[in-house]
């Protein structure tokens, strides 16, 4: 605690990100991370003769970044914005949609069971927000959000639950609540659901926010977007333009660009991940676990006879580290990121053992 | 504009960045780059087995990076925070340290003539602040400083001036006013003036900003640094663990730590370019111009007898980029980036036929 720091800043809460452990023999199941490279055309940006041009500036408008992002959403560059990860792009979208006028405010809506940042960004831009709880078998129910007046923040899939909305859903939510934003956080939905970008051209309410970081394998480098109407764009730009002009480094810019262009590796890394999560939920089942169906890159799971912090400590024991969330309606489950078929297999025959026979 | 945005975007005048532009023909003096590559040890990180790792999040603490930045100034881990070039640090600074209390407020300080962000920052944090007006021969006096009661920022070398205060003049400064906040953005003081960081140690009140970005040729990589008691840098923790986790990529804090690493080739290319400053001072003052005396990578310049911006537009018809601020006081001035040698001859010569005879 300092006596300079700003009154904001006493009541912060950061968002508390998944362990990064610098040992890398443990089998790191935790953050939802991609457990392939990302593409050879990507790395191979590495090796060519970009080192000398880091002198320059970047592009401030990732102009390169946003046109291929757009085309592979048949959007045109002004529907896209990119940032440094969908993490900036939610932070500046609280920023730009977020904050109330004065006197009576319609607090932002979000689910109770969902992304712990959002929260956070609601403290940090001083927004009224209110939760809406999941239904009692932790699927979304847009009902009760239609009945609010404030913006509308949801993830597709949802997390840490991976269920997902299915696309008429959401395009009836945008057709019933046409002066409200409704922004649609798609982290994880390359995995199995289906993407509301391409609404983005017939309703002016929707952002839709993506990033590379799972679907790409591109983590390690931080990028993600904001699908739009062009003003709504333009407002994220005049955001982004009163806090950093250049979020995104000329490197990042250029191996994004490629890994966007190599769709065939993408779709052969997405089906293999989609395959083994199949494979490992009916292993998980078979073992007695209760495995929430999941359109994402992870499972979010628990055991009717083993409480989950008690599996949580047991495989960190054994090298294999997940996630386990201490927060109502959800501290009996795991939430487990899909890695590879070994790594898959190390999780159930570390489990085996530790659990009732079936 | 959009019915979405915040009350507060609509006042927002976003930060207008030196042109980048996409020919590579053009001779580029604009925005106060390094004319030399960054270190090999820097490029060559590129080369090695990065890639793969692209899809594990960095740490998010960026702990080799500060620790790299901290040994530089003999300062310790924790008194070093990191972000994504030091506009996000200076960013995160206005959140963390300016958003003042209600009601009687004691307004930020800072130069008339200075960065041109710092009022934009402002807005968007909603800072109540004063500007004091650099003295007639456009040098930094801090006495004004002394007489308010708000936090203090200013960047020494200031731009666009390229002038420096002595390291005496700040510690009598930071001596005189142990309850406020003094921020020195020292974007370019490792080009001819004394850094203040070695007094972080000493003085509570003080936060010093740096860039990797024109000291060691890596504007396009976006790494910044704030050195100060780790108080302060707990309260930049906490704001940034607010608004995005990860600001920093793997591959620019690979790429960083090994530039930090390379010192004979930073002093090297840093001689360099002070020397060529010296030589084109001395040129442009053969040629009449007024030239401010330069601590900095670039030159600030007056010609008596013809007008900023009719050099400014003979220059870029000659494929020749400065920078012209069409603001009060400083509106005859030209900002001229440091190039390599050859660069800088080719501007004189540009410019000598644009002149009366001397």
């Amino acid at each position: 605690m300092s006596r300079f720091w700003s009154d904001q800043v006493h009541g912060l809460a950061p968002y508390v990100p998944g362990e990064q452990p610098k040992s890398s023999r443990l089998i790191k199941l935790n953050t939802n991370e991609n457990p392939y490279p990302p593409s050879p055309r990507a790395v191979a940006v590495l090796e060519g003769s970009l080192g000398p041009g880091l002198r320059r500036y970047p592009d401030p408008a990732s102009s390169s970044l946003r046109t291929a992002a757009g085309a592979r959403q048949g959007l045109a560059t002004e529907q896209v914005f990119a940032g440094n990860g969908s993490d900036e792009v939610l932070a500046l979208a609280f920023a730009a949609f977020f904050q109330q006028r004065g006197g009576r405010v319609d607090p932002l809506l979000f689910p109770d069971i969902s992304y712990s940042f959002y929260p956070v960004w609601a403290s940090f831009f001083r927004t009224e927000y209110a939760t809406v709880p999941l239904s009692d078998d932790l699927t979304l129910d847009l009902s009760p959000y239609r009945e609010g007046r404030g913006a509308i923040l949801f993830p597709n899939p949802n997390a840490p639950t991976a269920m997902a909305l299915s696309l008429g859903e959401i395009e009836a939510l945008l057709a019933d609540v046409p002066d409200r934003l409704v922004v649609v956080d798609e982290a994880y939905v390359e995995f199995g659901a289906e993407s509301a970008a391409p609404l983005v051209s017939r309703f002016e309410n929707l952002l839709v926010v993506h990033t590379l970081s799972k679907s790409h394998a591109l983590a390690g480098l931080r990028i993600g977007f904001a699908y739009g109407h062009p003003d709504l764009i333009e407002g994220l730009e005049r955001v982004k333009g009163s806090f950093n002009s250049y979020p995104i480094d000329v490197i990042a810019e250029r191996v994004a660009v490629e890994a966007l262009a190599d769709e065939a590796y993408f779709t052969e890394c997405r089906d293999r991940i989609v395959a083994t999560r199949d494979r490992s939920a009916a292993r998980l089942g078979d073992l007695g676990f209760v495995v929430l169906p999941s359109r994402a890159n992870f499972l979010f799971i628990r055991h009717p006879k083993v409480a989950a912090r008690q599996l949580f400590d047991s495989l960190r024991a054994g090298g294999i580290l997940v996630r386990h969330f201490a927060q109502p309606r959800v501290e009996d489950y795991l939430r487990v990121t899909i890695g590879t078929d070994d790594e898959m297999e190390a999780l159930v025959s570390t489990l085996e053992p530790l659990l009732p026979r079936a």
